[in-house]
């Protein structure tokens, strides 16, 4: 049913039905595309607010990108009829909207672009889709075979719905200069002084073809008819009927006629998006068709996603597992990397986070990101709740709540920049703050955070939780100012840990310890008043009730508390080996870890909006990946590699049918949930949410790096601790390292005894290779069997 | 293909596809259903602000009622499949989402129901929807006959689909206990302030069955499967899947397998809205279903609807305009009256030319209009842009711009009110004002809101627009303070006369000659600057650039300057002759007169979001009806009676079949515009934008009984005047006022040379019936064939 092909480069889906929510994406750092296997689409530009040029048939709310998006035949998407002249049957490429069940299917997602192959009823069709690196618009190309051996006759009709564009003005024209179907709008507005802003937007969207077509039409309604989609009027006719929309829900819709000997192929061209006016549309139009115009700045947009291919490779027992970590993680981390979401306010904890995962492709990015984000710092030390990085943006949405947690973010994430570069003259520059013209250094402005994040904590030394923290909808434990979070407790003392091992790195003794002593007070907070006796509580409401605990009916137990008292160091061995326990008992799933069970059913007054989403999805009770990754870099910090490897191994859908049947996804990204609330709701659990938005990518990838693979930078340079399961005898590893290559084999051999380093053939005395020079080192590492007692 | 049956209580359209968006809609006092022809629905009810039980299938923006909203295979609508279970064949009632041709069709509009009445492959179906008076639900009633000659089985299956509820929440499950499918969903927000009102609201749509199906299914994509909406999954199969939604948009779907002998018939009663708990569905299914219920609340609601009948009822020459006034006109105003647009801050200027419509229906519910309204004047005299009608509501979208013109509508509506009920007791009703302690009597509120409009002018003696008058997106020409409305000017002098009137049928002779006074000193102003030698220019704007002038390309003339000079007086005889010639020339079209012309293809800055609207939509040049009511006011008060008869008639769809299909439209309602712009875009000329809210109404039925029919009441009684067109010669009227009822035929005879009246037998001196009694008056009107030279 699927397939990896082309060394890996691409992942072929082989069926239109069997996993009919399949999608791979696309990204520039203007836009973003998120293609179905069937045609159906979801796509947004930047201006500077996420905008649409292909809408829905209605007037739809603006809002965040939505899990588990609903399609429906008059969804946005992007088809292909084709009808044989002779006989006057058609069907549509790649599947929508006549949905025939073609003779071979393909759905081809490729890092660069994405790819169907078809052949039907004696054609073989090849349709691509690919983005420029700088341009808001879509390249398509569409290649038809005859592959009989008689000639065919046949027209094509790409059918490139525009949707409800404007209740104030919408229409479309077809433009014979251009080759190109023009469809303008007005931005619907009421209030005069927004005009200044909408008079500014690309409200038209085009779609330019390479040859002057036979026919066309732009009323979506005149082209459907009573045929309905699955069989419009327009195809029914001869010839489409050249009509316009005015004031009518648009199409993008051409007809080709084209007569095809034995053999002979066609291929056509076009480009779809949005625009300011025509001028700018015949500007593309020269610079696309041009000479070699499509194919160069297809070549520069591979080039541009070439880039962030991540800096490991490897090769292990389990081949989907590397062909996922080797292709699509690093892919999916550099997506975050480069459009931070396609927001121009990310939320602070995002944008660390996601600018975290650039440490390993881009780091001079997640270097500016600390220094955005540190800017926007106010003198008390407390960070927004999101980072303007556009002139023109605002808080919007979420980033109108008031969370507390964003200040932890900074030495953790810092903490892997610097392992990874050694950059540790970042601490150094002098930034200055919200609303202030004083300047400080990057230390200071840390130092500020973690007093601020230490002091923010009640009598009883527990964090407050405000509105939310990292869960977004836990808005109402704290809202009076008194409840507080477990979770963000014991991520104040990791935080508080991790600056202190910076400063300590970075010959500030003196720190150091001070963050050390602290961390050790809030850890202390945490295990007098959090741990129940069998795990750690969530939290204490405003009216003083814990929650998360074994006494509750709903939410007994959340993962978070219990992954992170592994990586703060509050939970001891033995309440360790005990939460693992719990976790697997209370918590694990086929799909990986929930978040928490059960699941709510109902709402809980004194939590909030996280009780009343679906049980079983997003933060109510899924397996939502970004916290299983923490669950797991705990797990490997604790040296837990088996369990550790088990759940990183369930974040990725597949390889069984049965598995990739049910999460009803593709490995070519991790979604930001699978559906949990495993044993309520059985029927729909592990299906994914489809949405590749996550943090989980960086965590995933850190989690590899400094976890199953144990190569993590250090001050002195490439430490090497690795954790792999059990069951594993050996695998290859290429790590790009401060301009190194390291070519690492990693085997469990009989006759070892205690682990064993080689480099160019050198044995080492500790496992850290130093003084790296830009070289390709060769690095054996030999473990004993039995390395270790797995946890 | 329209048929007018049971006395014009009813209006068939007879093919589903000739006018494809053709609809009627019912309503109560809380909700409001807009029901097409082929199945498809528009549905909202009041908690307190618009909601909606039937979605989307995607995340849809809370708008206003859009025109010309547009259907597409999975908007909300309300659909049976009826399979035959020998053959396996099935079509769907009414039309979609089949689209199977039937052999008969029928769609029915009542006055308090819906029907559908459909004959296909041997079975005849009739499918009922109507709603209680004072529930928020949809009654439904399905009955299928067995129109062969051998035993037929069956299944049956309404589907209903229930949308995107939520991306919070949403999920459907069967009750078997309450023979009910329940969906349940969470109303999204993020800010937990918000909670305490999404708490309270009606998140649940149910589905209850008066039998218990044999299956059913609620996840809308399990049931749609491959097959599409055309050839449902779900309907292939023997039986529908009892599957639940879970997280998952839902649609009510069951399935009642059936014997039917030959002409035996079934009936299925369902009820289909919101509600918000179990408990709530069970007390309805027992009020509804329990021994007579169903038919029982039916009959009340009828007997509400009934309420709303008018008073008036004519024969003309002209049976369709008959159906029309006797019929769906009153309905219309009584549908405005009795729900404000289902908004809970109505714009001033629509709360009170609605319910000046109230004044022939429900004259007390008038009377309580003008208390609100004016209970939240401000003490300067001013007037707010919306009335706040609910305690929870607030002024939004539009009514956060600053319109100028409410004050004027004050003495125009009241004028009707008091010539219909004699009422001038209100006008002593001491009254508070917002925001303040004092009172004032109803006479003094008008006194100083003539004041404040006549002050609001500048210093050439126009009236300042601010960002809007009575057009609303005329919203550029003033926001600095300086441009006025021509149109505005014209209706202050209108309001003042009229205030004037009221002030001497009042007793306060004073008042009366000063408002009389500047009433011409405002005409004498707008002659001065307005008439720009051929008509009034719409305004001036804040750079004193006049527009709506001949010198313009586009925008050259505007209606209502026009038609409100003919009102107001500014414009003599000669004017006024030349006048509708002009508007003959530039603004009439076979569907009505056109608000301006031409449409404006692009923005100017200096006049605002008007020109941005598509060219002959809305107010950019459509046939808006409202303004064209005015116009013909102006025509009948000016005694152009041919001309007024003329466009009144023309704002009616039909009865030439080819009217019909261009306009799209049934007459069972006044659209608020057909499309204009008939010079430059002939192909959509005429075309119906379907929405049923519109000041229109009440205006074209103050036409009708001050103008046509000349049935105008006066502080003696009666007056006749009747301006009948003249080629008709003669009509019967039935007229209720003040408690009378007047018999009237009016008519032509040849030997007549000057109107005579006989009341009773009784010739009457002046045209004026005066001493009404509550009893019945015969009275008939003798016309001179040549009744004074038609204008």
């Amino acid at each position: 049913m699927i397939k990896i092909v082309n060394d890996g480069n691409r992942m072929e889906l082989h069926s239109p039905t069997a996993l009919p929510h399949a999608s791979s994406f696309l990204w520039n750092s203007k836009m973003m595309i998120h293609m179905n296997c069937r045609g159906y689409a979801v796509s947004q530009f930047m201006q500077p607010e996420p905008s649409k040029y292909a809408y829905a048939p209605n007037l739809e709310a603006k809002t965040f990108m939505q899990p588990e998006q609903p399609y429906f035949a008059h969804h946005p998407g992007r088809f292909f009829y084709i009808k044989n002249e002779t006989t006057g049957r058609f069907f549509s490429a790649p599947y929508e909207p006549v949905r025939e069940k073609v003779e071979h299917f393909v759905f081809s997602a490729g890092k660069s672009d994405i790819q169907w192959k078809i052949k039907h009823e004696g054609v073989d069709i090849i349709m691509q889709l690919s983005l420029p690196k700088d341009d808001v618009l879509e390249q398509w190309s569409f290649t038809i075979k005859n592959s009989c051996t008689e000639e065919k006759k046949l027209s094509i009709y790409p059918y490139f719905p525009v949707g409800y564009m404007s209740w104030m003005n919408q229409s479309g024209v077809y433009d014979d200069h251009l080759n190109a179907i023009i469809c303008s709008s007005v931005t619907p507005y009421q209030k005069y002084k927004e005009y200044d802003k909408i008079k500014t937007l690309k409200d038209k969207t085009f779609f330019l073809a390479s040859e002057k077509p036979n026919a066309w039409e732009i009323s979506q309604f005149a082209f459907e008819g009573e045929g309905g989609l699955h069989n419009p009027d327009g195809i029914q006719q001869n010839f489409l009927s050249n009509g316009n929309a005015t004031y009518e829900t648009p199409a993008c819709i051409m007809q080709y006629q084209l007569q095809l000997k034995p053999n002979e192929s066609k291929t056509f061209q076009f480009l779809f998006g949005p625009a300011k006016d025509e001028k700018e549309i015949a500007a593309i139009k020269k610079r696309y068709f041009d000479k070699d115009g499509f194919s160069h700045i297809k070549n520069e947009y591979d080039q541009y996603i070439g880039e962030g291919k991540g800096c490991v490779h490897i090769k292990t027992p389990d081949k989907n597992f590397d062909n996922f970590v080797n292709h699509w993680l690093p892919r999916q981390v550099y997506y975050h990397g480069e459009t931070n979401r396609l927001s121009t306010d990310p939320q602070t904890r995002n944008y660390l986070q996601d600018n975290m995962g650039m440490s390993y492709i881009k780091p001079e990015t997640t270097r500016k990101t600390f220094i955005t984000a540190l800017s926007q710092q106010k003198e008390s030390g407390a960070m927004p709740d999101g980072i303007l990085i556009h002139k023109e943006a605002v808080l919007k949405y979420i980033n109108q709540v008031p969370h507390t947690d964003h200040c932890v973010w900074l030495p953790i994430c810092l903490k892997a920049y610097l392992n990874e570069t050694n950059d540790y003259g970042l601490l150094n520059e002098k930034i200055p703050f919200e609303n202030s013209s004083k300047k400080a250094s990057v230390a200071e402005h840390l130092n500020l955070a973690m007093h601020w994040i230490y002091k923010n904590r009640d009598e009883r030394g527990l964090n407050y939780i405000d509105q939310g923290d990292w869960c977004d909808p836990m808005n109402m434990v704290g809202p009076e100012g008194k409840g507080v979070s477990g979770w963000l407790t014991l991520a104040t003392a990791y935080a508080l840990t991790v600056w202190a091992e910076i400063c300590e790195n970075n010959n500030r003794k003196n720190d150091s310890i001070r963050f050390h002593n602290k961390a050790k007070e809030v850890n202390k907070a945490a295990n007098e008043h959090l741990w129940d006796g069998e795990w750690y509580a969530r939290g204490i409401t405003d009216n003083n009730i814990p929650f998360g605990i074994k006494d509750d009916q709903e939410g007994r137990i959340f993962l978070n508390p219990q992954g992170w008292a592994l990586l703060s160091g509050a939970a001891d061995t033995n309440k360790a080996d005990h939460l693992i326990k719990i976790i697997e008992e209370e918590l694990e799933t086929p799909f990986g870890v929930q978040m928490l069970a059960p699941a709510y059913t109902k709402m809980r007054e004194d939590i909030g909006r996280v009780t009343q989403k679906y049980p079983g999805s997003a933060e109510n009770g899924s397996i939502y990946n970004h916290a299983a990754a923490f669950y797991i870099f705990g797990l490997y910090k604790s040296g837990y590699r088996d369990k550790a490897y088990v759940l990183l191994r369930k974040m990725i859908a597949g390889p069984d049918q049965e598995d990739l049947v049910q999460r009803g996804q593709l490995p070519v990204f991790i979604p930001n949930y699978y559906r949990g609330a495993y044993k309520q709701f059985p029927k729909t659990a592990g299906r994914s949410s489809q949405l590749f938005n996550t943090g989980t990518a960086p965590w995933m990838y850190r989690c590899l790096l400094e976890g199953l693979l144990g190569l993590i930078g250090t001050k002195k340079g490439l430490k090497i601790d690795p954790q792999l399961p059990s069951h594993w005898h050996g695998i290859e590893v290429v790590r790009q390292f401060r301009g190194a290559t390291f070519n690492i084999t990693i085997s469990r051999k009989p006759k070892i005894k205690v682990m064993t380093i080689l480099v160019d053939g050198n044995q080492l005395q500790e496992p850290i290779i130093s003084n790296i020079q830009k070289k390709t080192y060769q690095v054996e590492v030999l473990l004993p069997i039995d390395q270790s007692k797995s946890k």
